[in-house]
């Protein structure tokens, strides 16, 4: 990690990964608030999303009555959403030194509709390539609560939930599981306690990125 | 082709593969009304589209104001509307022996988004695998005309254009040859000249459906 503080001020590609509720939003926005505040370049970008044709891609991603959505269906409209935000608003961004934090990016493909959706991995990756135009995070946070923790903090908040979430317990430990695997392939990966309070959170992230 | 005959009665998929104006969706319709003519079971669905969730996709695919869709998310798109109409319409139908009559099926991501598009012809028969659930068409019917003749027969018929049809005709030019390319790799493509007459184009295509 010695090496990263070199790349602020130049361009740097960060992803935040996590399942619902394990603070990865929030650490996002933070950190875009630390970098702007310190008179750095940044943006913060989210999946599904973050261009007019991504938003499009989203509301039927996450629209309710869209119950009979299959697994390869979901995870080739997120690639598609995927491409054109790569494409339209992180390449160009990077090209002019900014740095890109998002929220999300394709290992939320691999952990959900790969291992939590059991489609072959193999071919996860094949689409991942295309949707992101080659593109890989140079640092990824994983911010790290169990499925039952995320549920008892959904309880807690008593939202309304959208498609994604109405899924069951089961699927998001095949999730979490999912995102340790993927973690033991990519050194980019930094697993973060998400029990922890916010500042310890952001604290531990800062130190990573030693600014 | 001997034995395509024996499946009539039984299930069978029949693609219908061409470029714009070139007859397929046509003859895709003659063929579904012999079928169902002589008390064939027999259904003909269409490509982006034939489940709620693939006419929502197929709204983003052909809407005008998305011209900055790149390619990979076009080919992505395709791809999600596929997989709803395989495995809600397509596989339930041929399980009961149902033939299923597709206008467009994968080999038009392969031809218009792989050699018209220039994405990598494996990653696009990686991307074709996950979106069709491993279900090959037994026979393609693929009806050529030139990029010439298309629009040709478009400046007659003056048409509304939609996104995908303004794009030019070197573009359209590839996709022939793109079609030509997958034709040479597979025997179950029949390739058909789109120049004979409507009633020649079908006594041709029920020849070689030895009905």
């Amino acid at each position: 990690m010695d090496d990263f503080k070199i790349f602020i001020g130049k361009n740097l590609f960060i992803t935040f990964e996590g399942i619902d509720l394990s603070g990865k939003s929030t650490q996002a926005r933070l950190l875009l608030d630390h970098l702007t505040g310190n008179n750095k370049k940044a943006i913060l970008v989210r999946e599904p999303g973050g261009t007019p044709i991504s938003e499009k891609i989203r509301e039927i991603l996450l629209d309710k009555t869209n119950e009979k959505m299959t697994y390869p269906a979901e995870f080739l409209l997120f690639s598609a959403s995927r491409n054109q935000l790569t494409e339209e608003v992180i390449k160009p961004h990077l090209a002019k030194d900014y740095v890109v934090i998002c929220d999300r990016y394709f290992d939320s493909s691999t952990a959900y509709q790969g291992y939590g959706g059991d489609i072959d991995i193999a071919h996860i990756e094949a689409v991942n390539k295309i949707a992101s135009g080659g593109l890989d995070p140079e640092i990824t946070f994983f911010i790290n609560i169990s499925a039952e923790e995320s549920f008892k903090r959904k309880s807690v908040r008593n939202q309304d939930e959208d498609r994604i979430e109405q899924k069951k317990i089961e699927y998001y430990n095949k999730v979490v599981n999912g995102y340790f695997e993927i973690a033991n392939r990519n050194k980019r990966f930094k697993i973060i306690d998400g029990r922890k309070s916010i500042e310890d959170i952001q604290a531990e992230i800062l130190t990573i990125l030693k600014m």
